[in-house]
């Protein structure tokens, strides 16, 4: 895409009341719009990332067997009495409205009640099970403060998915294949090295869940890391009874800031049981079935890459979710250096390789001052000089590394799906 | 897909409580799933035709040069009180809720606030117009009864877009543009033939809008349909004075009722001087932004479909958003049948054709029922007599008429893009 069209803008400043690191820099590159506290719209270039974010989680929840399908915000009252989770007692995050009726009706913080509901229609034998079901849904939550920027929003998109077994056994499979799931999608957006699974608090119907914990100095919780095992240990968890359970000595474990970028989560018979969901088994018995909630945020991965990954020119994104995987920089407009980049932007373009062409009339410090705030994997600059040498400049973003390419090893390496150069 | 995989089972009654005939079509065939009255589920077959909708409707946007984004729901009152929208006088379909401290908010039923105030930030100069912008986005309007299915909810996803322009001149360039890209949409969801541009009010800052209105007997619109000209006059400007103007006798026109699928709506000055959207022009000076809006409903668009095309036996979807290709119907579950089932199932998916093959333990007389009310373009039917005559039984839905193909054929007809055999 050219630059020149792209309706944003980068600025100078992020508005004055944004504190989170991530939110600053995706508003001042022109990403995300605060339109106000904890609530964020995307613009073109944040949506491109999001909705890559977004395939990637797709592709893995669909290779373990998922079916995607998309509930209401809009909430019912009556199945959320009957799981006792319609008050504000029991979930405090509710946004309530009304209808002109006066009836009132909430806007979902998550979907166990209506799907649970929904099943009921689904499943009515053993045959009919295992399933496993999910969706990329805005949800609500009215948070009383939000500070960090779109990893903890009023309003956002979640993968929420759910696993309706007809035993404990059958859930524990899944919910391993899940964790797996989980760790490759972790792994593809960049974060993999500094992901933990970690055990925190199963709530009142499991001994523990599982979060995904990645550690950055954003975070708003504390794990406690065994290295050699690749897992943590949530201070909500940290005690001595429970280390003893997972064979874990204090000794060996390591303190840090981490931030939630997933969850498993066991959830037993306690919404089939409030809800009426059974299945005959083989012997023609009632049975209710067990279940599993599996959650992600999109955009809470997208902003903890930010918050890890970023440096102090911008943000740094990795390939797999980059807006465009070059940023083709030309400076001054001259017929040759604007046919030259037009040529290339085409060759690029016709390989399939996604380009932003800087064409706009600005000052050559301006220009890459915004590339590097905007963080797109490689800049490729095109300039009187690199038309002179046959050869153009290309800056790798995260490490800054600077190789000479003709543009047809440029494609070559590009094509070659190498994340590097 | 398996058909036996899928979660979702058709079901020989809608809710009773369920009115139109689009959504009790849809509930039945396990497209959707009524949340409350106006409030509906996509269900995974359903999903993929909304996809399909939305993805032809994205590819027409980008072709007229739409930006994507996607604002949020919930809705600062500040920039509504500024344009004098933000009272139930001016708008009644708002959702009103709360934040923890008090402050009210609203759930957007439209977005020209919030996006001409965004807008602000990234329009300064007439270098920087025109711009089109645009998203798929869920709109939640409180509406009064919700009898229409899933043409008319209380939360549904729409396509709006808006035009900044820096003349009434380049304005109605675009405008034109525009509706001929709802054309051409129309046309790929398979509503052409029954679609019309309509003149309707103009609202307060211009004469008329345009709509698009498909004729239908489910339709809450009545228009009036000048055939040659292929366009109609909505019955709200109905009048001597309006049809002189457009150069229409009543005699040559024929009313009809009609589903309004899609609407463009000159905006002119009213929301860039309610909220401050000015551009510097060549000479210096400031001048308001010329808007526009263009919605589509892509959940309206499909109710439609379904209201047009929909038979006694069920749905019948157009080829281009139909949820898969093929409807591959096996009947018995002998090694051979299933082996060939199979065989085939691989090599149409491996040609790139989507399929659901119905490999479940079922009846031949509920196989069909069911492949009916599903509506997939083409049913193939595997059997042993299929196999003893090496050609399969292929059955169009739209028309009901039969052909015999070996597979080889088969594909070839499906891959030559043609949407008939």
């Amino acid at each position: 895409m050219r630059q020149s069209q792209l309706f944003t803008k980068t600025r100078k400043e992020a508005p004055s009341d944004e504190v989170s690191k991530n939110a600053q820099l995706l508003i001042r590159a022109g990403y995300v719009h605060k339109e106000m506290a904890g609530v964020y719209a995307f613009l073109p270039l944040g949506l491109r990332v999001l909705n890559k974010t977004i395939g990637i989680i797709r592709e893995e929840m669909n290779a373990i067997g998922g079916q995607e399908l998309s509930l209401t915000a809009l909430q019912d009252p009556e199945v959320w009495k009957k799981s006792g989770r319609w008050s504000d007692e029991a979930i405090d995050v509710w946004f309530k409205t009304h209808l002109k009726s006066g009836s009132e009706l909430g806007l979902g913080t998550t979907h166990e009640e209506p799907l649970t509901d929904l099943m009921r229609n689904h499943i009515a034998s053993y045959k009919d099970l295992p399933k496993y079901v999910y969706q990329f849904q805005t949800k609500f939550r009215n948070e009383l403060r939000a500070k960090s920027g779109i990893m903890r929003s009023r309003e956002f998109i979640m993968k929420d998915l759910y696993s309706f077994s007809r035993s404990e056994e059958e859930f524990r499979k899944f919910y391993e294949a899940c964790a797996e799931a989980y760790i490759k999608i972790f792994d593809r957006v960049g974060l993999g090295a500094k992901t933990y699974r970690t055990f925190a608090s199963g709530g009142s119907f499991s001994k523990f869940s599982d979060e995904f914990q990645t550690v950055c100095e954003a975070g708003e919780d504390t794990i406690y890391i065994h290295e050699g095992r690749k897992l943590a240990v949530n201070k909500e968890v940290y005690n001595d009874e429970a280390l003893s359970e997972l064979g874990l000595r204090k000794e060996d474990l390591r303190e840090e800031k981490a931030i939630e970028v997933g969850n498993i989560f066991p959830l037993g018979t306690r919404f089939s049981d409030a809800l009426g969901l059974t299945y005959k088994n083989e012997a023609g018995e009632a049975v209710p079935v067990v279940m599993g909630s599996y959650g992600i945020g999109p955009a809470r991965l997208m902003g903890t890459v930010v918050e890890s990954l970023a440096d102090d020119k911008g943000i740094v994104w990795p390939q797999a979710i980059a807006p465009f995987a070059v940023h083709l920089v030309q400076l001054g407009d001259d017929a040759e250096v604007q046919k030259e980049a037009q040529e290339m932007y085409r060759e690029m373009t016709g390989e399939g390789i996604e380009v932003l062409w800087d064409d706009r009339d600005a000052r050559a410090g301006e220009k890459f001052a915004d590339s590097d705030l905007i963080g797109i994997p490689l800049r490729v600059v095109v300039s009187q000089k690199s038309l002179a040498e046959g050869k153009f400049e290309c800056v790798e973003r995260h490490s800054g590394r600077t190789v000479h390419h003709t543009l047809s090893e440029l494609i070559g390496q590009l094509t070659s799906h190498k994340s590097s150069l």
